[in-house]
């Protein structure tokens, strides 16, 4: 840490902060310069906050340098984290690209596993559905709940798809946790301490969602919470933040992904529906987050998108998405990763045709 | 509602609008323009959103013309909600300006004790101070939890001030109801909505405050979400929002008074210590506040900013805030209203002894 | 200036640092610490920038300590820039908080030199009125040009107002400041260095908005431009910057008065019809803008607004401004400041029936 | 375009809005719902904008339906703008993928000619660098000026490269037509008017860089300006925005990318460079730009970027640019695109040693 004195700074004031950083344990070296004095803290930093020099009378500035988080920092552990489902089947983190798709919410029994063997026939690897909808207002459908979870649970039961779903509160982690294979903490939720520290301490994978206006450096820090909660298998999944731009409904932040990538060992989901909020760019944003190092996509798919009770304008149709599947498997391969190909025999029609029964 | 369809829709597209607005029980109007056709939506649409429209094929894009909010709303309610506390002693919404003031964080018995005879000597009318805090990192310092209640409490007690301390999650809303006179929700909790339920099912008043990046029509219908439960007792607490500009720790949106005091009954609080996060500039933002039309404010003050665990550069200290509430006082006359004086007969010189021991 | 190296950053990146340093003439105190080495640097920096620094392999960030600019800063000049016009009866910088009001265009001769005497009986003692308006569109109204000079030099003459109005290129900088009081510089041109620089090498006052994303920082080195030229009669015009907030036009950032007045000597003036683009929401926010200390404040004031052909939303009635003149006076004394008493004995009725002829 | 009017309005103030609407060559739709009235009106409103009707009494808001921008509308023109150089070698708006490259400084006749020789081995089409160079402080080098252009030209002689260079001011237009091939305008001059009109009126290409904070509709609007003093060979460049996010230079927005091809018919060119302003992200999001549909990337590469005047950060040196170009050639085929080969023979040798001489 690096203690910016103001111009004119006085003998005691700068005392101060070195009987301050010496107090916190820290070795120090002031700098006397012509206009301003510096004093450099060196030591073992990661416990000292800038807030108490900060404070101080005669302070202008500090300049924090070592990095505050630990366990998500790739200088910590410099190989990738792997997370893996389904036996190993699903290996978030590896040369693989997974794609995530399914509906926002979970609307009926039959729209999800509908939806949930259209997008396993065109090559996805983990079913989305909402069951527990964050919503604007509160007088908005907010999910199914429970039923939610059993017909997500059936679905998977049905296609072999492992699920991811978002849980909202303390207390449904549990229930949650017992239906999902991921989960899912939304954007508004980032900076939810508790519960970060609630799923911190199960044994899921989690994707952490960047929170409408987290930094990269708040969003890694609460990576940092679930982490230190004992739970290592988390994944940062950038969605778009909130800028002055309203000509689509989130700006998508794409540089977050070779950021993180270059910062932390922790897999990058991209989600270009949100990202983009507009059903026709989402094919090529969904290109280009392949062609930035996305480790995983989660995308929005409707079997009727303009019935849809939630982002239906962001949702593809089974076949955009089928045709998008093939599309990112060519940019897979240009940049040195690849996307699996798509089960050949899948026998669905008796499936939807009880269900649709 | 009007929706809006793109040059081009054809009668099918604009027939399928037609058809789904009167499935929910509107009337429609369609306009057939040169270059569009319009399609208004005329009745009771305060349950109707734009998802389903805006997911239509051939429909450009939809404008909500009713607001969303009920409740919350000034044509709902046009006289302004009033808030009291202390047997009446403490009114918000009314003529007098109520001015809040304490440390960010509880740090001890002796602080906080000290800080409210401080702040009450001022003028102060309610005392802050948090137990529980949400931090960045989870390496930081957490708060004292039931301990720093207990303190609070006793200054309360002490002094006579009512107190206001967050509440960060659904579990500790009893623990915290049963100390504090106003429950804050905080920034970060602005859309946590299980939490704005459960506040939604106490008796207490709720200070929520904007989040980093809700817009006014969203913390609107976070407000929503508490009258909804059956407390009608929320005061708005503009803190300051994340802007590109860094020279201040956030951007003060004073806009956010006048335009909440025209749209809405609800007290609006300001906090210029998180505002600007600059102790020098708290004075002029806290005169700006009141000249703007805030119902109150609530500001850090601190004995000895310098030792600060949390928000040391952003608080006053009992020197500065009390030359502050002088100025204010002037301010508050010549906008019409009042700041109670401070009282004249304290005796704190015994308490003080005590405390210190 | 400090240089901060990568963890692991090699003897030779360091040395490629110190030699960079000592070849540009500064002094440099190396730090060792445990994970990181610091180069900090000594010695008159005014001319050297990060840039060189930044790229240099090894290097994580460089922090500059003391501030680029030196014209416009405090500790450079302490005593405030004080701007005089028409012979000392018009005083920026000093306690009389100056009003400048007028229209956003000037529309026709009678308009202009209505609202002229309007603002005048109300005690505003500037008149503003844009002569070239730089609109969004190619297809919009763009300004009387020429013409629009000599009405407002014909309302000059009948009123005594001086007047302040826009000036977009380098070309008509010469016309504009022939009939101009105080060159404005609009927010589109904050950084249009070639306009900085001529209105520069003029003599003029000149008004300097912030950029709609300008930082403060920014902005004062823009400040910079101007004074570097020659002229030292600059004062910065606070009006708004661009977030994500879409209720009001702008978000309208306060902070930057108490900020600048700390920073720079130069006069701030504030715009409250911009910084909120509603004019139900300007009287509010023009109190405050008092409040916060803003030296001047820039209204807009239209004889009927519905008929404006720009900023109507925002423009004030000659009766609202009227009544707002008063609140101002009294907000002003309550921080010790004033605000001119309004003229006594204007005989406007023979003027007007002339220019209504 | 749809009035909305505020719940209460009266019928005098909704006959103003119809009489004003019939007065501008409207016809109107009155539609009268249980809570407010809105007015739709119907015509040729190209001409028409709302602020008129915004500035009326009893309006809450109006939405204007029809977009302001004419001809740089894909409506207006449904096929690609192709914009041809060098006798139809050089090609955008095509299949091929066309890379400029080049210093941001031309800071010697040496280092832009050995710049121009490696970008060309590696196969970019367009030699980029500065010649006139806005900078945030007027005490930091401003660029060579005439000799920069000097050098330029003969860096193209040498290479066969077209050039492109920023022109900052209306009276350097002529003198930079001159010598470039593209004229650049800068984010800081993306509504510099005078500038735009000025460059409308010449025969050469236009690359408009977007505003730090211009929406997507106002950049569109400013192609306009230029578009409409009737020079069609504009196109759009995408450089990032202004966003609280401070982990890169800018957020690069690539969802602009294919949002203006959906919307406009103008090629659209990427720059990574300035979009992330790290060097080490700069392959990860040219490959996305790519993958995005961009027409163009244009990239910062410097011999020595340790030694750079400006932007070294983000400048690539020739050897990661080679490999970068081998690179994005995957990815261009993977969307059906392509970027041309490096050119075989190039006897670079003779050249060099001459200039290094």
């Amino acid at each position: 840490m690096v203690v910016i004195m103001k111009p004119g700074a006085t003998a005691a004031q700068i005392g101060a902060v070195i009987a301050k950083a010496e107090k916190l344990g820290c070795q120090t070296h002031p700098i006397y310069g012509e206009a301003r004095t510096v004093v450099a803290l060196v030591g073992d930093l990661t416990q000292i906050t800038r807030e108490p020099f900060d404070a101080l009378d005669g302070v202008a500035k500090t300049v924090r340098i070592q990095e505050p988080y630990k366990l998500s920092s790739r200088s910590a552990r410099p190989e990738n984290t792997i997370i893996e489902l389904a036996n190993g089947q699903v290996v978030f983190g590896g040369p693989e690209i997974i794609v995530m798709a399914g509906p926002c919410s979970v609307e009926s029994r039959q729209q999800i596993i509908e939806t949930a063997i259209a997008v396993k026939e065109a090559g996805a690897k983990v079913l989305r559905g909402g069951a527990f909808k964050p919503r604007t207002s509160p007088y908005s459908f907010q999910g199914h709940g429970l039923k939610g979870l059993e017909y997500l649970a059936e679905a998977r039961e049905i296609t072999g798809l492992p699920i991811i779903t978002e849980v909202m509160t303390v207390q449904t982690v549990p229930m949650v946790a017992e239906y999902t294979d991921i989960l899912q903490i939304g954007a508004r939720n980032m900076q939810n301490y508790g519960l970060l520290q609630a799923v911190g301490k199960t044994n899921k994978p989690v994707m952490l969602k960047r929170g409408m206006s987290g930094t990269i450096k708040e969003w890694l820090m609460c990576a940092e919470y679930i982490l230190s909660n004992g739970n290592s298998n988390v994944m940062l999944c950038e969605r778009g933040i909130r800028t002055y731009e309203t000509a689509t409904r989130n700006t998508f932040d794409l540089n977050a992904v070779p950021f993180i990538k270059e910062t932390s060992h922790l897999p990058v989901v991209a989600d270009p529906s949100h990202g983009t909020g507009l059903r026709e760019l989402v094919p090529a944003m969904a290109k280009a987050s392949v062609a930035a190092g996305a480790d995983a996509l989660i995308l929005e798919v409707h079997p009727d998108p303009d019935k849809a009770v939630s982002d239906g304008r962001q949702s593809l149709t089974p076949a955009m998405f089928e045709q998008l599947m093939r599309d990112l498997r060519r940019v897979a391969v240009a940049v040195d990763r690849y996307i699996g190909e798509a089960p050949v025999n899948i026998d669905a029609a008796d499936v939807l045709e009880r269900v649709r029964g």
